[in-house]
Protein backbone atom coordinates (compact mmCIF):
# COMPACT_ATOMS: atom_id res chain seq x y z
CA UNK A 1 0.00 0.00 0.00
CA UNK A 2 3.02 2.51 0.85
CA UNK A 3 4.94 1.16 -1.54
CA UNK A 4 3.73 3.67 -4.14
CA UNK A 5 5.21 7.04 -4.48
CA UNK A 6 3.03 9.50 -3.47
CA UNK A 7 2.90 12.82 -5.97
CA UNK A 8 4.21 16.08 -4.08
CA UNK A 9 0.76 17.59 -4.39
CA UNK A 10 -0.78 15.05 -2.88
CA UNK A 11 1.46 15.50 0.29
CA UNK A 12 1.33 18.40 0.62
CA UNK A 13 -2.96 17.94 0.90
CA UNK A 14 -2.63 14.98 3.49
CA UNK A 15 -2.24 17.79 6.32
CA UNK A 16 -5.09 19.89 5.37
CA UNK A 17 -7.20 16.36 5.50
CA UNK A 18 -5.61 15.43 8.79
CA UNK A 19 -6.71 18.99 10.40
CA UNK A 20 -9.99 18.53 9.54
CA UNK A 21 -10.17 15.02 9.81
CA UNK A 22 -9.07 15.72 13.38
CA UNK A 23 -11.69 18.59 14.03
CA UNK A 24 -14.09 15.85 13.23
CA UNK A 25 -13.12 13.42 15.19
CA UNK A 26 -13.12 15.61 18.44
CA UNK A 27 -16.27 16.28 17.27
CA UNK A 28 -16.80 12.50 17.68
CA UNK A 29 -17.92 12.01 14.08
CA UNK A 30 -17.11 8.96 13.04
CA UNK A 31 -17.74 8.68 9.28
CA UNK A 32 -17.36 11.31 6.83
CA UNK A 33 -17.84 11.51 2.71
CA UNK A 34 -15.61 12.60 0.03
CA UNK A 35 -18.44 15.19 -0.81
CA UNK A 36 -18.84 16.64 2.77
CA UNK A 37 -14.69 16.80 2.62
CA UNK A 38 -14.73 18.35 -0.55
CA UNK A 39 -17.50 21.06 0.42
CA UNK A 40 -15.30 22.12 3.40
CA UNK A 41 -12.08 21.68 2.18
CA UNK A 42 -13.15 23.79 -1.32
CA UNK A 43 -11.71 20.32 -3.35
CA UNK A 44 -13.22 18.24 -5.98
CA UNK A 45 -14.89 15.13 -4.66
CA UNK A 46 -13.32 13.01 -7.45
CA UNK A 47 -9.75 14.84 -6.37
CA UNK A 48 -10.39 13.07 -3.16
CA UNK A 49 -11.28 9.92 -3.73
CA UNK A 50 -8.45 9.69 -5.81
CA UNK A 51 -5.95 11.36 -3.02
CA UNK A 52 -6.89 8.40 -0.46
CA UNK A 53 -7.29 5.90 -2.67
CA UNK A 54 -3.37 5.75 -1.90
CA UNK A 55 -3.67 4.38 1.23
CA UNK A 56 -6.32 1.70 -0.10
CA UNK A 57 -10.05 1.59 -1.31
CA UNK A 58 -11.91 1.74 2.43
CA UNK A 59 -14.10 4.66 1.22
CA UNK A 60 -17.92 2.87 1.66
CA UNK A 61 -20.49 3.72 -0.80
CA UNK A 62 -22.92 5.54 1.13
CA UNK A 63 -20.84 5.11 4.46
CA UNK A 64 -18.09 7.21 3.45
CA UNK A 65 -14.64 7.01 4.85
CA UNK A 66 -14.25 5.95 8.60
CA UNK A 67 -12.32 8.88 9.96
CA UNK A 68 -10.46 7.49 12.68
CA UNK A 69 -8.90 4.80 10.14
CA UNK A 70 -8.13 7.80 7.66
CA UNK A 71 -5.99 9.83 10.55
CA UNK A 72 -4.06 6.64 11.55
CA UNK A 73 -3.34 6.06 7.75
CA UNK A 74 -2.34 9.56 7.15
CA UNK A 75 -0.57 9.94 10.17
CA UNK A 76 1.36 6.61 9.25
CA UNK A 77 2.51 7.79 5.71
CA UNK A 78 3.34 11.03 7.29
CA UNK A 79 5.73 9.24 9.49
CA UNK A 80 3.93 11.75 12.13
CA UNK A 81 3.20 8.19 14.14
CA UNK A 82 6.77 9.01 15.68
CA UNK A 83 8.38 11.67 17.54
CA UNK A 84 9.99 14.22 14.64
CA UNK A 85 12.56 16.82 16.39
CA UNK A 86 12.79 20.05 14.84
CA UNK A 87 15.59 22.63 15.37
CA UNK A 88 14.73 26.50 14.47
CA UNK A 89 17.71 28.60 13.24
CA UNK A 90 17.08 32.27 13.45
CA UNK A 91 15.47 33.78 16.45
CA UNK A 92 13.62 37.08 14.61
CA UNK A 93 9.98 38.07 14.82
CA UNK A 94 9.76 34.91 12.09
CA UNK A 95 11.05 32.46 14.25
CA UNK A 96 9.50 33.48 17.33
CA UNK A 97 6.18 33.67 15.55
CA UNK A 98 6.94 29.57 14.17
CA UNK A 99 7.66 28.47 17.76
CA UNK A 100 4.33 29.82 19.03
CA UNK A 101 3.31 27.20 16.25
CA UNK A 102 4.74 24.45 18.66
CA UNK A 103 1.48 24.77 20.72
CA UNK A 104 -0.60 23.90 17.61
CA UNK A 105 1.24 21.04 16.21
CA UNK A 106 -0.55 18.39 18.32
CA UNK A 107 1.77 15.39 16.93
CA UNK A 108 4.60 14.47 17.56
CA UNK A 109 6.93 16.53 15.22
CA UNK A 110 8.17 19.38 18.26
CA UNK A 111 10.58 22.21 18.12
CA UNK A 112 13.12 21.07 20.98
CA UNK A 113 15.64 23.85 19.94
CA UNK A 114 16.36 27.42 19.16
CA UNK A 115 19.75 28.93 17.50
CA UNK A 116 21.19 32.83 16.62
CA UNK A 117 24.26 33.79 15.75
CA UNK A 118 23.66 37.64 17.05
CA UNK A 119 25.22 37.61 20.83
CA UNK A 120 22.89 39.87 22.62
CA UNK A 121 19.72 36.93 21.59
CA UNK A 122 21.90 34.23 23.56
CA UNK A 123 20.14 32.98 26.54
CA UNK A 124 16.97 34.57 26.04
CA UNK A 125 13.68 32.92 26.09
CA UNK A 126 11.41 31.99 23.38
CA UNK A 127 8.37 30.12 24.48
CA UNK A 128 10.63 27.93 26.79
CA UNK A 129 13.27 27.66 24.68
CA UNK A 130 16.90 29.27 25.16
CA UNK A 131 18.48 30.45 22.41
CA UNK A 132 21.48 29.04 21.48
CA UNK A 133 24.38 29.73 19.58
CA UNK A 134 25.77 28.63 16.62
CA UNK A 135 28.73 26.62 17.83
CA UNK A 136 26.05 24.70 20.11
CA UNK A 137 24.49 23.17 16.73
CA UNK A 138 26.27 20.54 15.08
CA UNK A 139 26.16 18.52 18.94
CA UNK A 140 22.44 19.35 19.84
CA UNK A 141 21.69 18.11 17.25
CA UNK A 142 23.47 14.91 16.60
CA UNK A 143 22.55 14.46 20.92
CA UNK A 144 19.07 15.08 20.28
CA UNK A 145 18.23 13.16 17.07
CA UNK A 146 17.14 16.26 15.47
CA UNK A 147 15.95 15.62 11.62
CA UNK A 148 14.27 18.20 10.09
CA UNK A 149 15.35 22.06 10.54
CA UNK A 150 13.68 25.50 9.69
CA UNK A 151 15.33 28.10 8.54
CA UNK A 152 14.53 31.77 9.62
CA UNK A 153 17.09 34.03 9.14
CA UNK A 154 18.15 36.34 6.50
CA UNK A 155 18.92 35.66 2.94
CA UNK A 156 22.24 35.96 2.79
CA UNK A 157 22.92 33.40 5.80
CA UNK A 158 20.26 31.01 4.97
CA UNK A 159 22.98 28.93 2.42
CA UNK A 160 25.66 28.93 5.29
CA UNK A 161 23.52 27.79 7.81
CA UNK A 162 21.62 25.19 5.31
CA UNK A 163 25.50 23.95 5.22
CA UNK A 164 25.92 23.68 9.09
CA UNK A 165 22.28 21.53 8.99
CA UNK A 166 23.23 19.13 6.40
CA UNK A 167 26.50 18.74 7.54
CA UNK A 168 25.27 18.17 11.32
CA UNK A 169 22.79 15.19 9.43
CA UNK A 170 19.34 16.80 9.29
CA UNK A 171 17.27 15.22 6.50
CA UNK A 172 15.11 17.86 5.72
CA UNK A 173 14.14 22.02 5.71
CA UNK A 174 11.99 23.96 5.86
CA UNK A 175 13.00 27.30 4.55
CA UNK A 176 11.68 31.09 4.94
CA UNK A 177 14.27 33.18 3.97
CA UNK A 178 13.84 34.20 0.19
CA UNK A 179 16.38 32.38 -1.61
CA UNK A 180 16.94 29.13 -3.53
CA UNK A 181 19.21 27.16 -1.34
CA UNK A 182 21.41 24.48 -2.55
CA UNK A 183 21.72 20.94 -0.95
CA UNK A 184 22.83 17.47 -1.76
CA UNK A 185 19.92 15.75 -3.73
CA UNK A 186 19.02 13.04 -0.36
CA UNK A 187 18.00 16.37 1.41
CA UNK A 188 14.47 17.48 1.15
CA UNK A 189 13.78 21.17 1.08
CA UNK A 190 10.58 22.89 1.01
CA UNK A 191 10.43 26.52 0.52
CA UNK A 192 8.23 28.56 2.84
CA UNK A 193 9.11 32.38 1.67
CA UNK A 194 5.49 33.99 1.53
CA UNK A 195 6.26 36.40 -1.07
CA UNK A 196 5.50 32.97 -3.24
CA UNK A 197 2.09 32.82 -1.94
CA UNK A 198 1.38 36.67 -1.77
CA UNK A 199 2.41 36.75 -5.37
CA UNK A 200 0.77 33.80 -7.07
CA UNK A 201 -3.20 34.85 -4.51
CA UNK A 202 -2.36 38.34 -6.73
CA UNK A 203 -3.57 36.22 -9.76
CA UNK A 204 -6.53 35.85 -8.33
CA UNK A 205 -7.94 39.16 -7.99
CA UNK A 206 -10.72 39.91 -9.69
CA UNK A 207 -9.49 42.51 -12.47
CA UNK A 208 -6.94 39.49 -13.44
CA UNK A 209 -10.66 37.81 -14.77
CA UNK A 210 -11.76 40.65 -16.35
CA UNK A 211 -9.03 40.85 -18.54
CA UNK A 212 -9.20 37.24 -19.46
CA UNK A 213 -12.34 37.85 -20.43
CA UNK A 214 -11.40 40.66 -22.20
CA UNK A 215 -8.75 38.60 -23.83
CA UNK A 216 -10.93 35.70 -24.69
CA UNK A 217 -13.03 38.29 -26.30
CA UNK A 218 -10.26 39.77 -28.14
CA UNK A 219 -8.58 35.96 -29.40
CA UNK A 220 -12.52 35.00 -30.43
CA UNK A 221 -12.34 38.40 -32.81
CA UNK A 222 -9.32 37.55 -33.37
CA UNK A 223 -9.60 33.97 -34.96
CA UNK B 1 -3.12 33.44 -24.53
CA UNK B 2 -4.11 34.48 -21.33
CA UNK B 3 -7.96 33.07 -21.80
CA UNK B 4 -6.64 29.48 -20.59
CA UNK B 5 -7.59 28.78 -17.46
CA UNK B 6 -3.36 28.59 -15.50
CA UNK B 7 -4.19 25.97 -13.22
CA UNK B 8 -3.41 26.21 -9.48
CA UNK B 9 -0.03 24.84 -9.35
CA UNK B 10 1.10 26.42 -12.17
CA UNK B 11 0.43 29.54 -10.62
CA UNK B 12 1.84 28.80 -7.54
CA UNK B 13 5.09 28.20 -9.64
CA UNK B 14 5.08 31.49 -11.38
CA UNK B 15 6.65 33.63 -8.59
CA UNK B 16 9.76 30.94 -8.02
CA UNK B 17 10.27 31.41 -11.44
CA UNK B 18 9.66 34.82 -11.40
CA UNK B 19 12.05 35.42 -8.50
CA UNK B 20 14.83 33.37 -10.28
CA UNK B 21 14.30 35.38 -13.47
CA UNK B 22 14.83 38.54 -12.12
CA UNK B 23 18.23 37.68 -9.77
CA UNK B 24 19.24 36.31 -13.33
CA UNK B 25 18.33 40.05 -14.87
CA UNK B 26 20.21 41.40 -12.03
CA UNK B 27 23.24 39.55 -13.15
CA UNK B 28 22.42 40.69 -16.85
CA UNK B 29 21.72 37.51 -18.21
CA UNK B 30 19.59 37.73 -21.42
CA UNK B 31 18.50 34.21 -22.02
CA UNK B 32 18.13 30.94 -19.86
CA UNK B 33 17.30 27.37 -21.64
CA UNK B 34 14.48 25.51 -19.46
CA UNK B 35 17.60 22.95 -18.65
CA UNK B 36 19.35 26.03 -16.68
CA UNK B 37 15.63 26.88 -15.24
CA UNK B 38 15.24 22.95 -14.19
CA UNK B 39 18.83 23.07 -12.56
CA UNK B 40 18.41 25.88 -10.49
CA UNK B 41 14.63 25.80 -9.43
CA UNK B 42 15.07 21.43 -9.18
CA UNK B 43 12.06 21.21 -11.62
CA UNK B 44 11.87 18.79 -14.87
CA UNK B 45 12.58 20.92 -17.67
CA UNK B 46 10.16 19.03 -19.50
CA UNK B 47 7.30 20.37 -16.64
CA UNK B 48 9.10 24.17 -16.79
CA UNK B 49 8.63 24.00 -20.85
CA UNK B 50 4.82 23.33 -20.33
CA UNK B 51 4.17 25.20 -17.57
CA UNK B 52 5.88 28.70 -19.65
CA UNK B 53 4.18 27.11 -22.92
CA UNK B 54 0.86 28.56 -21.35
CA UNK B 55 2.26 32.05 -22.21
CA UNK B 56 3.02 31.50 -25.85
CA UNK B 57 5.78 29.53 -27.46
CA UNK B 58 8.55 31.34 -27.40
CA UNK B 59 11.33 29.77 -25.71
CA UNK B 60 13.69 29.22 -28.82
CA UNK B 61 15.42 25.78 -29.26
CA UNK B 62 18.89 25.98 -28.26
CA UNK B 63 18.87 30.06 -26.88
CA UNK B 64 16.15 29.58 -24.94
CA UNK B 65 13.43 31.64 -23.08
CA UNK B 66 13.98 35.60 -23.28
CA UNK B 67 14.33 36.83 -19.60
CA UNK B 68 13.13 40.33 -19.70
CA UNK B 69 10.21 39.09 -21.86
CA UNK B 70 9.41 36.02 -19.83
CA UNK B 71 9.76 39.11 -16.87
CA UNK B 72 6.99 40.77 -18.30
CA UNK B 73 5.12 38.12 -19.46
CA UNK B 74 4.39 36.74 -15.95
CA UNK B 75 4.36 39.83 -14.01
CA UNK B 76 1.52 40.26 -16.24
CA UNK B 77 -0.07 37.42 -15.59
CA UNK B 78 0.30 37.83 -11.92
CA UNK B 79 -1.69 41.44 -12.15
CA UNK B 80 1.95 42.67 -10.93
CA UNK B 81 1.69 45.18 -13.44
CA UNK B 82 -0.67 47.33 -11.69
CA UNK B 83 -0.26 48.76 -7.76
CA UNK B 84 -2.22 46.03 -5.18
CA UNK B 85 -2.62 47.42 -1.60
CA UNK B 86 -2.40 44.70 0.95
CA UNK B 87 -3.65 45.02 4.67
CA UNK B 88 -2.44 42.88 7.54
CA UNK B 89 -4.62 42.56 10.73
CA UNK B 90 -2.81 40.70 13.77
CA UNK B 91 0.54 42.53 14.92
CA UNK B 92 1.95 40.00 16.64
CA UNK B 93 5.45 38.22 16.01
CA UNK B 94 4.18 36.82 12.72
CA UNK B 95 2.61 40.18 11.59
CA UNK B 96 5.73 41.91 12.23
CA UNK B 97 7.57 39.49 10.45
CA UNK B 98 5.63 39.53 7.56
CA UNK B 99 5.59 43.30 7.39
CA UNK B 100 9.13 42.57 7.25
CA UNK B 101 9.06 41.48 4.10
CA UNK B 102 7.59 44.56 2.12
CA UNK B 103 11.52 44.86 1.62
CA UNK B 104 11.36 41.78 -0.47
CA UNK B 105 8.87 42.64 -2.31
CA UNK B 106 10.05 44.51 -5.15
CA UNK B 107 6.71 44.14 -6.83
CA UNK B 108 3.82 46.95 -6.76
CA UNK B 109 2.30 44.43 -4.03
CA UNK B 110 2.57 46.10 -0.35
CA UNK B 111 1.58 45.96 3.05
CA UNK B 112 0.14 49.67 3.65
CA UNK B 113 -1.68 48.68 7.03
CA UNK B 114 -1.83 46.91 9.93
CA UNK B 115 -4.58 46.10 12.21
CA UNK B 116 -4.82 44.96 15.42
CA UNK B 117 -7.60 44.52 18.09
CA UNK B 118 -5.08 44.72 21.17
CA UNK B 119 -5.36 48.08 22.54
CA UNK B 120 -1.59 48.28 23.81
CA UNK B 121 -0.51 47.78 20.60
CA UNK B 122 -2.73 50.38 19.05
CA UNK B 123 -0.47 53.66 17.76
CA UNK B 124 2.52 51.57 17.56
CA UNK B 125 4.96 51.29 14.51
CA UNK B 126 6.02 48.35 12.51
CA UNK B 127 8.18 49.22 9.93
CA UNK B 128 7.07 52.63 9.31
CA UNK B 129 3.41 51.91 9.27
CA UNK B 130 1.20 52.24 12.22
CA UNK B 131 -0.91 49.85 14.60
CA UNK B 132 -4.29 50.74 13.71
CA UNK B 133 -7.69 50.00 15.57
CA UNK B 134 -9.87 47.62 14.32
CA UNK B 135 -12.60 50.03 14.17
CA UNK B 136 -10.79 51.97 11.39
CA UNK B 137 -10.55 48.66 9.16
CA UNK B 138 -13.60 49.31 6.74
CA UNK B 139 -12.76 52.53 6.13
CA UNK B 140 -9.01 52.28 5.53
CA UNK B 141 -9.70 49.23 2.95
CA UNK B 142 -12.28 51.33 0.86
CA UNK B 143 -10.25 54.77 0.95
CA UNK B 144 -7.18 53.20 -0.12
CA UNK B 145 -8.19 50.47 -2.43
CA UNK B 146 -7.20 47.76 -0.72
CA UNK B 147 -7.53 44.24 -2.45
CA UNK B 148 -5.52 41.42 -0.27
CA UNK B 149 -5.87 41.08 3.32
CA UNK B 150 -3.50 39.13 5.27
CA UNK B 151 -4.46 37.54 8.79
CA UNK B 152 -1.86 36.63 11.61
CA UNK B 153 -4.85 36.92 14.79
CA UNK B 154 -4.95 33.70 16.41
CA UNK B 155 -6.97 30.96 14.73
CA UNK B 156 -10.67 31.57 17.08
CA UNK B 157 -10.49 35.22 15.79
CA UNK B 158 -9.61 34.84 12.31
CA UNK B 159 -12.84 33.66 10.91
CA UNK B 160 -14.66 37.08 12.40
CA UNK B 161 -11.15 39.41 10.83
CA UNK B 162 -12.00 37.31 7.36
CA UNK B 163 -15.80 38.35 7.83
CA UNK B 164 -14.47 41.98 8.44
CA UNK B 165 -12.13 41.99 5.66
CA UNK B 166 -14.92 40.53 3.10
CA UNK B 167 -17.75 42.56 3.77
CA UNK B 168 -14.81 45.72 3.65
CA UNK B 169 -14.64 44.60 -0.17
CA UNK B 170 -11.05 42.68 -0.26
CA UNK B 171 -11.26 39.91 -3.46
CA UNK B 172 -7.97 37.79 -1.58
CA UNK B 173 -6.89 36.41 1.64
CA UNK B 174 -3.33 34.75 2.80
CA UNK B 175 -4.67 33.31 5.93
CA UNK B 176 -1.82 32.17 8.50
CA UNK B 177 -4.44 31.39 11.46
CA UNK B 178 -5.00 27.24 11.51
CA UNK B 179 -8.05 27.23 10.65
CA UNK B 180 -10.21 27.06 7.73
CA UNK B 181 -12.06 29.83 6.38
CA UNK B 182 -15.77 29.94 5.28
CA UNK B 183 -16.02 32.15 2.60
CA UNK B 184 -18.21 33.32 -0.75
CA UNK B 185 -16.39 31.32 -3.73
CA UNK B 186 -15.42 34.58 -5.19
CA UNK B 187 -13.37 35.37 -2.75
CA UNK B 188 -10.07 33.40 -3.13
CA UNK B 189 -8.43 32.67 -0.25
CA UNK B 190 -4.79 30.69 0.38
CA UNK B 191 -3.75 28.90 3.32
CA UNK B 192 -0.75 30.03 4.34
CA UNK B 193 -0.35 27.81 7.52
CA UNK B 194 3.05 27.10 7.77
CA UNK B 195 2.13 23.54 10.16
CA UNK B 196 0.79 22.14 7.09
CA UNK B 197 4.45 22.63 5.16
CA UNK B 198 6.26 20.93 8.41
CA UNK B 199 4.05 17.92 8.30
CA UNK B 200 4.13 17.37 4.53
CA UNK B 201 8.15 17.70 4.95
CA UNK B 202 7.98 14.72 7.75
CA UNK B 203 6.91 12.46 4.88
CA UNK B 204 10.06 12.91 3.30
CA UNK B 205 12.04 11.96 6.35
CA UNK B 206 14.40 9.13 5.63
CA UNK B 207 12.97 6.36 7.60
CA UNK B 208 9.85 6.91 5.70
CA UNK B 209 11.46 5.56 2.65
CA UNK B 210 13.21 3.09 4.87
CA UNK B 211 9.58 1.99 6.08
CA UNK B 212 8.26 1.90 2.55
CA UNK B 213 11.07 -0.54 0.97
CA UNK B 214 10.08 -2.46 4.48
CA UNK B 215 6.78 -2.71 3.38
CA UNK B 216 7.57 -3.37 -0.27
CA UNK B 217 10.04 -6.29 0.53
CA UNK B 218 6.73 -7.52 3.29
CA UNK B 219 4.50 -7.19 0.36
CA UNK B 220 6.41 -9.20 -1.91
CA UNK B 221 6.97 -11.99 0.48
CA UNK B 222 2.85 -11.74 1.37
CA UNK B 223 1.69 -11.72 -2.24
Amino acid sequence: MKSEKISEAVVRRLPIYLRYLSELQSREVATVSSQELGQKLELNPAQIRKDLAYFGDFGRKGIGYDVAYLIEKIRHILNLDQRINVVLVGAGNLGQALSNYNTYLKENLKIIAVFDSYTPKIGTEINTLKVQPMEELHSTIVNNNIRIGIITVPAYEAQSVADQLIKSGIEAILNFAPTILKAPPYIRIHAADFTTDMLSLAYYLNNGKEEEMDDKLTDEVDH
